[in-house]
This record gives structure tokens, sequence and C-alpha cells, in this order.
């Protein structure tokens, strides 16, 4: 019998993040204020704890994690390697498949690698209380699973139309003892003044971010603070566990490298997860594929420009060295919420300007019928938002077939899709179009970025 | 770091089913027509390939798993052994609590360990398609997902109300392929007379039953047979690669055999898999309770007499010795479908005459406040029918307590409640009412098999 999984014990999991801000040829510019000032610590201090701010601006490659930080994720990590044989042999390629499962978390995504430490940090600073936005919603469920273990209030501001559209992972919160609310809500000068304007809008996660944001900053006892749930450093840097579990289960499976590295990338944090451990060792020398894959609906990583920008759609967030579709940008509804952001993380975005980065766009309806090959393969149900890393990986593993050669594939299975059955459901009734963004539509969002500072487009010429 | 998992690997995995029915001390007792005459394996060839009529009359101890099969479980199997580390430390209690957490299948449950046996015996067979019912959908999904991977047919009656309020079940076996439709439906002849007799009818598992029949055997082409996820012996049979995996993990774990071992139990097979090896134990002398839990609202195995009954409500089926409500009986609308039956296995039920098993019952408060317990320790959201094993553990554990003494608690995690939030709603919105059938309640519905034969009820004394 082929092996169909890698498994670790608790003994093999990473005792430190892997920070690729240390290894990065050409460095990371800083984040700004509006007017150009470079942010320090200090600015970031009301929104988050500084424990977490250290970690954001750290140089340090390696950051030690906490033993109780390793012992809540031992919960359900080490998570499986798993190996694709079946859609192997669908494929006839000679690819060799290994996917990374993070389904097997409480919540059912990657998301609780970060929100375990971010919870635990919070605490160890006594805040007590944490504000965050969720659209689809697998970001709170992971946050309130995380302040529920740690006996910490959670409050989500929650986008309205996921609000009312998907009572399931509303639910999954309530269970877990968060307290989630629709954005706009009537809490917030922010959500205030946008029903005052707009009663009946749906929301939109910039509202929500405003609104948490707000919501952290006004408690008068500091003992509130903001999360973010992709995008800033510290986040990605937690999600590093993935990659260096990988590289030890892939020894495991006599494996020496993969030649190719795939994820999913929204904000970014889980493809960072899988990747940067690898980034590491292409920038050692070793001839690996690193490829982050965003939705041709919010093509950020493939045809936006690298700008300033900032983190949110009202514009209170410092402003990022990013490539961006432009904070008023609104994706298309696409059921891949987590794909559905205008940036992506600083990180990420280095790496690309840095060649060490190969990212793809790929349309919602191949993502989808790649999911159903996946099904009837593999036989479990990806998220939408994974399912985009799997279009990649058959597309690779075809490739492989045609050019008659062995290759090894990784890539992070970030979610499961057992929320998400709705998007199947209107793909199977062929209600979904094909969605790719126009240049047009990039040009007119690129306004809002005219009167912004530009980042310096480094890059050491390695790659 | 107190380990917080036991793994093995595909190798690890057992190479036979086991039979409680060879160590049974007086044996079992054969189904029956309506007027008392034993059912041969011919009288069931329509119903079921014969493959699986001869596991279901085996009297062999032990009953090799085909190779396919076995790579087949090898997708999910072995399942994690875990210890509840945070729920020990909750209730103060000096019992280690372990649990086979058998929510890690692509289903959510443990429903495809025998899903997937019974649709490759039935390939093997020659047949092309499989019927079935369902109610909450679990076994459905379980059967779709078995047939997509097999190439069969699968056509799911899924009873009306569950059909309306569960549609996420329903896209789930979409996704694997199925054909899942509502019933009554206008497919059969049961259907249709329903229909017409009354149009609005929320529909019921005995109705479903029927129809799921009636569509295998008015095949004339003799491609269709029919499934049935849970009661007879084969069914639970498939299941004992659960207890058998537990006793290696809990060897792994330090420990010699569990003081008790608890399940849920509808129709049986879930508390089947996890104790019937551990009662081969007991039978050859070890000192364990078995203890199947079922609902209050349908207290089965606690309050209803032991005879012959049908397993379905039409009374299309052999009547079968078991424990039995009557088959008129109507459980109330509790949110455990999966404990909704009216009987229990015959093999659970010889058990519980013999003395081997312990059965107890437990109403949906306590289950749903034991649940709430368990997702804020242990961190995972439990199916509503696995909550009443969680419940009876969490007695067990608390007895311990006060009764200053160690303990090995071992339960099986049946499935997860992802596709089951509203229930959990509905309890924390106080909507739920504390559910117990009464004795006049159960009397009424014994009038049903005042005219039907009687089994003996033979017990060795030996417990």
């Amino acid at each position: 019998m082929v092996p169909r999984k890698y498994l670790l014990s608790e003994d093999d999991m990473p005792r430190c993040w892997y920070n690729l801000a240390a290894d990065l040829p050409t460095g990371m510019q800083p984040p700004l204020t509006p007017d150009g000032k470079p942010i320090g610590p200090e600015m970031l201090a009301p929104v988050f704890p500084m424990n977490l701010i250290e970690q954001e601006v750290s140089q340090e490659r390696w950051i030690e994690i906490p033993q109780e930080i390793q012992e809540i994720l031992a919960r359900w990590r080490p998570t499986p390697l798993r190996r694709a044989v079946y859609l192997e042999q669908h494929l006839k390629t000679h690819a060799r498949i290994y996917y990374k499962d993070e389904s097997v978390s409480p919540p059912g995504s990657h998301k609780p690698n970060t929100a375990v430490p971010q919870a635990w940090y919070n605490k160890q600073f006594g805040i007590k209380r944490i504000t965050t936005e969720t659209g689809a919603g697998q970001w709170g469920c992971a946050l309130a699973f995380a302040c529920n273990l740690l006996g910490l209030e959670c409050k989500v501001f929650m986008v309205r139309i996921s609000f009312d559209q998907k009572p399931m992972r509303k639910l999954m919160m309530k269970v877990w003892g968060a307290n989630c609310i629709a954005s706009p809500s009537n809490e917030t000068h922010a959500g205030r003044d946008i029903l005052a304007r707009m009663p009946d809008t749906p929301g939109s996660l910039g509202i929500a971010i405003s609104e948490a944001v707000e919501a952290a900053v006004s408690d008068t006892s500091g003992q509130t603070r903001y999360s973010l749930g992709s995008v800033l450093n510290h986040v990605l840097l937690h999600q590093t566990v993935i990659g260096q579990e990988a590289q030890k289960q892939l020894k495991q499976a006599g494996e020496k490298l993969p030649d190719v590295v795939i994820g999913c990338a929204g904000g970014g944090s889980n493809f960072a997860g899988i990747a940067f451990p690898f980034v590491l060792d292409k920038i050692n020398g070793a001839n690996i594929r690193l490829v982050p894959v965003e939705p041709a609906a919010c093509p950020t990583m493939t045809k936006a420009p690298f700008v300033y920008d900032f983190g949110d759609t009202a514009g209170m967030t410092p402003l990022l060295p990013m490539f961006s579709l432009g904070h008023d940008f609104v994706p298309a509804p696409i059921h891949a919420g987590g794909l559905r952001y205008h940036g992506i993380a600083p990180l990420v975005s280095q790496g690309i300007v840095e060649g060490l980065l190969e990212p793809q766009a790929i349309d919602q309806l191949t993502c989808y019928k790649s999911a159903l090959t996946w099904a009837s393969t593999e036989g479990t149900i990806c998220a939408p938002e994974t399912s985009h890393a799997i279009a990649s990986v058959i597309d690779e593993a075809v490739k492989a077939r045609e050019e008659g050669k062995e290759k090894v594939i990784l890539f992070c299975y970030s979610g499961h899709g057992l929320m998400d059955l709705s998007g199947y459901d209107r793909y199977l009734s062929g209600e979904l179009p094909e969605l790719r963004l126009s240049d047009e539509e990039i040009q007119k969002y690129q306004k809002s970025l005219e009167n912004l500072p530009k980042p310096e487009r480094r890059k050491s010429g390695r790659w």
C-alpha cells in the first residue's frame, strides 16, 4: 500500500516561528502615515499589545514559541501531511502530490495557528477583550475558539450580508462564547454613520474593520485590543509552523525537497505558512518554485501595482507597502470570501518584487471544477479558497505528465468546505459566471492611490 | 507535556473485523417472518448482495478485511485516540479520559466504516446502484461518499422534513454525486400512496425505508440493492475497527484496559464499534463496564421490552429479536436525529439480555450542557448524538473524583456537529424542553407488538 499520510508526534512540533523578514535580501520598508512618515511601535500601541508589535517589527530569524502556546497547538498539531494518491492516479501523472491538511483544526482551517498566539499574547499583556472583523466567518470562528480556550472576551463584527446568509459560522462563534454582531452596527460611530446614510447596506470588510478598531481603541479601560487574521508580519510568522512540519514530513516520505510549493492567497497567511520555510531553502540555493494563487476576480499579485496603500477601505490603518488594487476596490462576490482582499501581505509582496515567488490567478469556474475532481478522487470537500491551490496543483501535475517528468508538488489544504456548500450548489446548478477583472476596472480603482507615497521597488537581482 | 493524541500508521490497521456473534454464550436468535418462520439467506437476496448476507449470518469470530477495503479506509484511518486533558482538568477528576475520534472521516462520522465495505461488496457482486434512506443525513452522506469513490450510483431517500430543514447535508450528497430526493416521493408505490393520503406529511424514517427497499427490489435488471447504516449484524461488524485500533492505542498510552467504555446508541453501530472488541476481553475475564447511552426521549434499551419487531414502520423487513418501543413509535423531534430509532441492534440487545452491557438514558438538556462544557474545554463541537456519550463520560469522571479513584474512561467521539449547529442555537436560546418518554406512552405503542412471535430471554448467568 502506498502510504496515505505522514504523521508526527507532539515532540516533533516546531519550537520556533520562522521570520522571513530576517532573510529578505533588500529588507522590508516600514509602514507609513498618510503623509509619508514611518510608523513606530508606539503608534500601534492603542490597537495591538506591545508584545505582538515587537513581533511585527522583529528582524530575528527564529522566534521561540512559548511552551503554553505549543501545548494548545498540540490539540490538533502536528497536522497530517497526506499524499493525494487517488488524484495522481486520476491524472495519470508522474508527479507525487503531498498536501498539508490544515482542515483538521477545530474551526476547520489554518486560522487558529495565529488566533491562539494572538489571544495568548494579549492575555499576557493583561488584555481582557479582543475585537475583530470577519467576512465569511473563518477568522471570526478561529478567534472565538482561541479566546474561549484562554478565557478572553471576543467581539466579532461580521459583514451583514454574511451574517444573514451564513448563519452556521455565526452559530459556531456563539457556541465558543463569542459575541458576533452584524456590521454596520449601532455600537460604533463608524457603524452609526453608515447606517444613517445607508440603512440597507449589506456591509463590507472595510466597514467591519473600522468598527472593530474603533471598539478596541475607544475602550477607556485600556483592556481591549484589536486582532487581524492575515496580512501583517506577525500573523504570517505564526503560520510558519505549517511549512516547518511539512519539511520534516517530506523527509519521512523519502523526499528531499519539493519542486513546487503552492497555496491560495487572499491576505497571504496560509501561503506564507507553507511556503516561507521553503523560501529560506531557496535563498540558500535550492531550486524550488513558490506559487501563491489568487482569484482572477481579485488579481492583486498578478495585475496590481506595488504601492503604499491602506489596509482597510476607510483608511484608518497605516499605509503598507504591498501590491494593491486600491483600498476602494470592491471585489466581485465570489464564494472564496477569504480571498476577497484588495491588497496582499507586505512580506509576500516583497517576495514577489524580489522574484522569489511566482504568483498565479485562476478563475472560479476552473477552481470549482478542480474541487469536484478532488471530491471524487481524494474524497474530501475543500473550502472554495483551497480550491484555488488545487486548480494550480492539477495544472502542475498535468504538465508533469505531458513532459514525462517526475515532480514533487506540495500544497496547503487550508480548510474544509463543510460550511460553504452553497457555492458548490450554485456551481453544480450552472449559476456561477466566470469572473475576471478587466484592465479598465483595475485602472479605475488606482485613482485612490494617486496622492499616497510610493515604495521603492527593491530587488537584489539574485532571482 | 501530557500527550494529547496517540496515532497509528496504516500498517497498524486491523486486518479482520470482530464478530461478536461467535462469542455470545447463548447465541443469537434468527430473524423471523411475521408468522414466525426463520428467515434464510435466500429470502434476503433481492434486498442485499449474497456476500453481505453471508457476513450477516456468519458465526466466524474474525472475518478478513479485503486489501482494497483497507486501502480505502486508510484515507482517514487509523483515526486518532485523543486524551481529553482539558476536560479532566476542568472536572478536577482522577479519571484519565480517552476518546476515539471518528469525526475525522471525510463525511465527519463513523458511518463510512461500513459504507465503504457495503459499497465494495455490492460492486464485487455486480451491483451498479445502491438505494438507502437517511434521516438527518449522516448515513446518506457516508454512502454517497463511498459510492462516489467506487463508481456506483447512489440514491438516497431523505425524510422530507430533514430534506427541507437541513440543506447542507443534501448538498454534501450532491457534491459526492448522489441523487438525494425527498421522501415520500412520486418514484415509488409506497411514496405515492402516502402522498395521496397525506400530501403535506413531513415524512418519516419508516416511509423512507419502505421507498428505498421498494426502489431496490423493483429494479428488474437485478443490478440494484438496498443498504442500511446500522442495526444489522454485518453493519456492526464493520465498525469493530474502531475498538481494535483503540486497544492498540491504549497500550501506546501505557494503559492496560479501560475501566469503562462508552458510546451513544441509536441503531447501535458506533457503540458496537468501540465496545465489542472489549466485550471479548470481558468474556475472557476482564473487569470492564460497557455502557451504551440513549436519549431519555427514546429509551429503547432502558425501558422497552425484548421482543421480535419489524425494523421499519411499515413492516416490510424481517422481524428482529431486539429491545423495541414498537415499530409504530414516533420519537420526539430531538436534535440527535441519529438516535431516533424505535429498536436497537439485535447484537446489542442480546448483549444487554446476557448482562454484558449496561445501558443508560440521558435527557437532551443534560447532553447539550455537556456538549458546551466539551466545546469550551476540549475545543471541538460534537454531534448532538455524540453529546450523549460525553454526558455519560462527565458523570463517570465526576464519580471518580468523588470516590477519589483513578479510572480509565474510553468513549467514541462518533462525529462532529458542524452540520447540526441549529440544535445548539435552540439550546442556547433556551428553547429546548427536557424530553423524557413516560411509561404511559411506552405502554401505548406496545400494542403493535401483541400478535408478533416472542424471542426467548436467553442468559448464561455469567454476568
